[in-house]
């Protein structure tokens, strides 16, 4: 291999150089392997997705689908018609990505430019600011209070003439707690795109959905890859006023989902009481869980409205129980305070 | 719906408020009710799609595949594996993209801002300059000549310091004829990034793959969607240096290819040698196609080493053409030269 020039190492723009890469969940033949048992021993709760795996009626639609060698329909017609349903907005005020990670990007590519700026309320998900930095823009980082709530205050005084975006998780990941509607529609008010991820509405059954009659500078997000045990196949959406997401629609990648998402999805659509069926079991082990772990003294769970537990450990020892865990095959993360 | 208020409008990057739509394949039910005709009936040869579906391990490999639920790997370890022994290169020289669509974006992500510019061999696949656009950038279009073969002088005459990247399509959407080698290693002696797509490379049997050897300024792109007829699954591959490879790795979303995809790859890679045969069989039937269009005194073929042929007609009776294969089920794509 001839060694990689000066010449195109320079003609890359300066932002991209310096981007970290987002540390994702790993597959479980490498989490096998690095604790030494087998695959069907790991227990996978580092990327919090969903143990009961899809709709059964999803294999059985994969196998029957006759038309994968077609292309996705670039305007999304069946695919939005039946998110419209799901989320009960009008097809138009919607927009599919591969993944709502996608989502996020379009909207920083459409809104951040060098030297912009996004309000991120951390601790919160990592994707966030990645895609910020993508986009040659930055991410803003207001520290949420002691319980994880939102400060609005802090929040009023981190925008400046350069913030395109703010960001609310809800609920947030990792904290697991949601933000008060008084306190979104506090944000909104200030007229700066407000972006709603809610990848875990369905276990907490609180959506700030409704507000988008109010609010044209609001868009909310979800996901099937956590209620719908869809995270390998991508699929997410996002709702929004339906200028916005027209305009959306001459940045979005004409294929980006692919048929095997929308087949999964319609599938999965027909199967919901099933698939809600689980994800109150998924609360009842979250609930049931929190109390295990509350009785451990050195332990402190933080409520959760998600399908995880945010817990505290005394200083230092966060690591060594991550590790003492990986190795029974046992995958948290962990992040520390300093 | 409230109105769509003008600071969420103006507070979006200016060359995303200009952004053309992509006019993309409709899926075949839209296609079946225009014309009137049951959907098995319709003919599409508007996409460069594969009559022939995909491999019909695809169908039985996604029924049996237990995690769906999973995300898949960011380091895409296994897939860039699977991809090297396809290609002839090493892991750490490919990545996988939601398709080659995304490769593109992400290699123009990485180098074209605002004012930069591609150059483009027009006519060719539209994607280019749209990729371009979305990044701020601009494409140069230098035209190909009579023959449609790419003129390195006034490609040459062309760049300019802003110049980022030279975008070749080999064989050429939609003229179906090749660039010769010493043409791109004229190109690629300029140091300028080359992005050589082989998404036709089945076809043509004809790949620049080994310059990757001598030029750390080549990419190729190669893509599962024609001869494997995955299109609807989302695959393509980037092949580079290993350095761009490891930078181009911060900029990929992490989760970018979706498991159904990987899945179908795999089973596909399996099947090669009958997937070939019916590469034999399309390459067959277009020499054939050939035959009988160059019979008809007013169409004008052009020669093609891709799975679609390019014909010339009448001025004025494209559109005419067009529409009454449209009526009859038969999609096919138009261009005027005015």
């Amino acid at each position: 291999m001839p060694e990689f020039t000066e010449k195109i190492q320079q003609s890359m723009l300066p932002h991209i150089r310096g981007l970290g890469i987002y540390q994702g969940v790993e597959p479980v033949e490498v989490m096998a392997e690095r604790a030494g048992i087998p695959q069907d021993k790991i227990i996978r709760l580092n990327g919090n997705e969903n143990p009961y795996g899809p709709s059964p009626a999803v294999a059985e639609a994969l196998a029957d689908f006759p038309n994968f060698n077609h292309y996705p329909d670039p305007e999304q017609r069946q695919l939005r018609e039946a998110l419209s349903g799901y989320v009960g907005v009008d097809p138009d005020c919607i927009i599919a990505g591969n993944g709502s990670d996608e989502l996020i990007d379009m909207l920083f590519r459409m809104f951040v430019g060098p030297g912009d700026n996004i309000i991120n309320l951390t601790p919160t998900f990592g994707m966030y600011s990645l895609g910020a930095e993508i986009c040659g823009g930055q991410a803003i980082s207001v520290a949420r209070d002691e319980k994880f709530d939102i400060d609005l205050e802090r929040i009023k005084l981190a925008i400046t003439s350069l913030t395109k975006a703010i960001v609310v998780c809800s609920p947030n990941n990792p904290t697991g707690n949601m933000p008060t509607e008084a306190d979104v529609r506090a944000l909104l008010d200030t007229g700066i795109l407000v972006i709603v991820d809610e990848a875990y509405y369905e276990f907490s059954g609180q959506t700030l959905m409704p507000l988008l009659h109010e609010y044209p500078n609001l868009v909310v997000l979800r996901t099937f890859s956590k209620w719908a045990g869809l995270a390998g196949l991508r699929i997410g959406l996002g709702a929004m006023h339906p200028d916005l997401a027209g305009m959306m629609m001459s940045v979005k990648p004409p294929y980006n989902v692919n048929l095997a998402a929308e087949v999964a999805l319609i599938a999965s659509l027909k199967d919901m009481p099933a698939l809600l069926e689980r994800v109150n079991a998924i609360v009842y082990e979250r609930d049931r869980m929190m109390g295990l772990l509350d009785a451990i003294p050195t332990v402190s769970p933080y409520p959760s409205q998600a399908n995880f537990i945010l817990c505290q450990l005394p200083e230092g020892s966060g690591p060594k129980v991550f590790e003492g865990l990986c190795n029974r095959g046992i995958f948290l993360r962990h992040w520390s305070n300093g």
